[in-house]
Formats: structure tokens, C-alpha cells, sequence
């Protein structure tokens, strides 16, 4: 069950990102860990863009389980990079985002990442119910 | 099927690496991202030292297709990451590594990934057969 | 002799870059070193586009010999940062920029960065003359 | 005035950092912006083990107000950086740190980096004196 690039109609949210000299590698291409870089920055640029968490510092933080990322073409600076987001599945406490990155104006995505989230206590770093207001954003967010 | 924290001896190869200050984020923990550094880095250093490929500049380049992180416990700056290597697949072309991260004494390991290859022309970038001088070097740190 | 602030009309040639979460440290704002990612970023981009080099790949690149960063006030993410560049000496193969970086509307830089390139032979890495193209490049945003 | 590589005997404290397949860029060296990296890493490190600072969240921290790196050979993955670490200048508030980098066995550095850091109050990021836990500590490491 591999998985294969999607379209930018298949997100709900979008940003659009530069790349940086250093995100390539010896290879001439973006290096494979720079990736979760646009996608950490997504995932929280827009949980804070909703309000939906006071992020750093409010009570309840989101704590990173799990991520993995589908690489199918290469990108790299110079460039851009679109970031869209979708929520594939709500849990309790948790979160699966899916991010699809996609190179300038590349119709399908160059990478899917998986980006699960678990909702924790700030300090205890223990697990809490998604609050309210994060809940209706993310419902906002999920694929049909 | 949750992944599960391993220990030391169900891997085959170890490095020890640094960490930085630059690997914690606003949480005081390592970022979800930088995970990926040290892998990136054990599987690309036990194959310069195994001389099984001429990285970089040799004819066939290991290519990253999929990459998965599973994270079970809070490590960073200061300390350090012990990471040991195996492989778990072997295909004609691709190869799944698999990295544990263990941090300063621990038993278990702070996080498993999962990193796959696919091994290439350095040029046209398309599939090739896993070298020999690689494949022996792969069965030497295939799990059991 | 301590430098001070500037302001946008002072550099003459922008882009506007993202910042990524990861930018940020345990402070929670932009790691001293990230600054730098900005201004490597900044002058790849500008001679790529000028076509004064032909960056990677080419015969001459520049070689990065000195860079100093002054850091007068905290930026980092979410938010960007509009780098500004000009030229402050021209040597027979060195070359001195200077980066001004702006924070969002921010009208005075919150930090300059001086950056000194040395062309050299992309093989031997030996200093060689300015290239013509690149000279006459370098004259249209030298700072007067 | 060219500052001019150094041997290991100039400075006090030293560390062994180990480099990652990330440092590297298209060039195949080491980028100039990851030597700030290990730098930052050195000073707090000292920092922390000396005790001289609680960090981070003690009420006094480093803010960095300028950095400046001379480069004098190239280094990279794969291979270890000896970082080695002395004091400069002390004024009220400000410190002057020299971290020299030495690429495996090299018995001259590779690069030489100036660090000030104003210490200030954590909150109000306004700046105090230096405290006299670390000013012992720094007077251990001043060069003569």
C-alpha cells in the first residue's frame, strides 16, 4: 500500500514557504530531515494563526509521537515550497496531520508527511483531551 | 501494532554522537526534526566505513524514499545519543534501515526509525541493483 | 567603534524570507545562529539570479572566508524577515557584503551581518580574479 | 590585522563534538553558517558544567549580541571537531568568548570564532552585571 502524490485540492490550508541554501545536501537537493522542518513550522504556524492553542507557553502543548514522510521527487533551493494541511484522523488526545509539500507550481505533491500530535499537560508532559477550541478548528481541517 | 522502545542489543552497529544546543526547541526538549540528523548521519557513516559505496561522488548514491520516526521518550542538550543501526528489509534495490536512539546510559531507546533507501545512478537518479560490496556489508547487520 | 541599526533604504536588493519553527530556541527566539541560514540564502540567490555565477556546478564559487553578525533586537517565528543586501568592498577576488535583516514592517534592521566571499576554483580551491559578470553585478548594488 | 590560525595550547577548555552528513553542503564541506553551531553548543556546555549558570531558566542568561567567525580550512562530515574554548574580554556585563575549532588531529584551527554575550535578566532581557559564580569561573579560562 504505497502511497502516491496527491493534488493541492486535497488540503484545506496553505502556506507558502522559502527554501534556504542550506536545506540541500551534498546531492545538490533538499536533504531528506529539512522536510519536517516545513512541516513542524505548518502544523504550528497555523494551531496558532487559529488560536486555537497558546503556543509556547499555554497550558497545553502538542507533543510529537510519531512522524513519517513519503519522499516521491526531488526539490530543493532555489525555490518554494507550499505546504498544505489536512487532519486525517482526531483521537482523544490525539492528532494525525498530513502535510503534502509541493515544489513551486508542481500540480502534484513532492512529499507527504504523517504528523502526529498528542495533546499534554505543559508541565506533567502528560496526555489531556483535545481542548474545545482546538476540536472545532481541527474539524474544520479534516478530510472528507 | 505501536512500535515499542528496543534495547541496545537488537542492533548491530553503534555510534555515539553529540548533541547541540541548537537541537532543543522553545520546549527544552530536542525537536521532533532533528532525530532524523543523527540518522542520516549513522547510516551514511557505516556505509563510508564499510567502503561499501564511494559517498559521495561514486557512481551509485543512496536515494531516501521513505522515512519514519517513532519517539517514546524526551532526550537533548546536553548528552548524548548512542545510535544503533540494522536492517530490516532488503529488496533489489531498496534497503529499510532502522536506527534506535538511545540517550547517555539508557537501556531503552528514545526513539526508533525507520529509513529507507534506494539505491541509484548518481546521474539519472533511476533504480539499480544493490551493489555486492553493499549487500554483503547489509547482511552483516540484518536482524535476526 | 560599535555598528548601529540601518535602515531599508541602505541595501539595494530585498527578498523576503519564512521562518520555520525550528528557528527558534530555548529562548524562544531565533538562535543566534540561524541568523547566518538568512544570509547565505540571501547572496546564493542574488548571484543565481543575476546569472553572475553559475552556482553549484560552475567553475568559480565563492568561498566563505570571514562573516561577523551584530545582533540588536530578538526575532523569530512565526513572522519574516526581509533580508536586504549591497556590496561594501571589492577586492581582486574578495568580495564584502553586507545583509541587513528586517523583521516583519520593522524599519530599522534587527541585525547586520558582514559576509566576505573569496572566488576561487571550484577544483583547486585557489583565489582567482572576480569574474567580469559577476563584477559588473557586484557594482549595482555596491553601497556609495 | 588578519587573525591567523592557532594551536591547540591557546586555549582552556576543550570539548570533542561530532560532526553530521547535515554540516555538509553542496560544496562537500562543512557550511560556514554549522560552525556557529558548535560554538554555541561549547559556551553553554561550559556553562552548565561549570554550574557558574542555571541554564536554561535561571534568571541570569547569555544573550548574544555579536559573533564573528574567521575561516581557515575546510572541514566536514564525516570527522570530529575539537572545539576548544577561552575568554577574551570581561566588561561589566559583557563577555568575550574564543572558541577555536580543530578538524580531527589538526593541530592548528580550522576556524577561529569571537562570541560576546551581554548577560541579562531572563525576563526583562535588560542587562545586569555579571555574577561572581561565573565571573570565577571565566577568570579560569581568561587567555594571558
Amino acid at each position: 500500500m504505497k502511497l502516491k502524490p496527491t493534488t493541492r485540492q486535497e488540503y484545506a490550508y496553505f502556506e507558502t514557504m522559502t527554501t534556504r541554501w542550506r536545506d540541500n545536501d551534498v546531492y545538490g537537493h533538499m536533504n531528506n530531515v529539512v522536510y519536517y522542518e516545513y512541516v513542524d513550522t505548518l502544523v504550528n504556524s497555523w494551531i496558532i494563526k487559529t488560536g486555537a492553542l497558546e503556543l509556547p507557553g499555554g497550558p497545553i502543548i502538542g507533543l510529537v509521537v510519531e512522524t513519517k514522510c513519503t519522499y516521491f521527487s526531488e526539490v530543493g533551493f532555489p525555490g518554494n515550497l507550499s505546504a498544505g494541511l489536512r487532519v486525517n484522523q482526531i483521537g482523544k488526545s490525539s492528532i494525525q496531520y498530513e502535510v503534502g509539500l509541493f515544489f513551486n507550481q508542481g500540480a502534484e505533491s513532492a512529499a507527504r508527511i504523517l504528523f502526529t500530535h498528542v495533546c499534554v499537560d505543559a508541565r506533567s508532559r502528560k496526555s489531556v483531551k483535545i481542548p474545545d477550541t482546538l476540536l472545532r478548528a481541527l474539524k474544520a481541517i479534516t478530510s472528507i
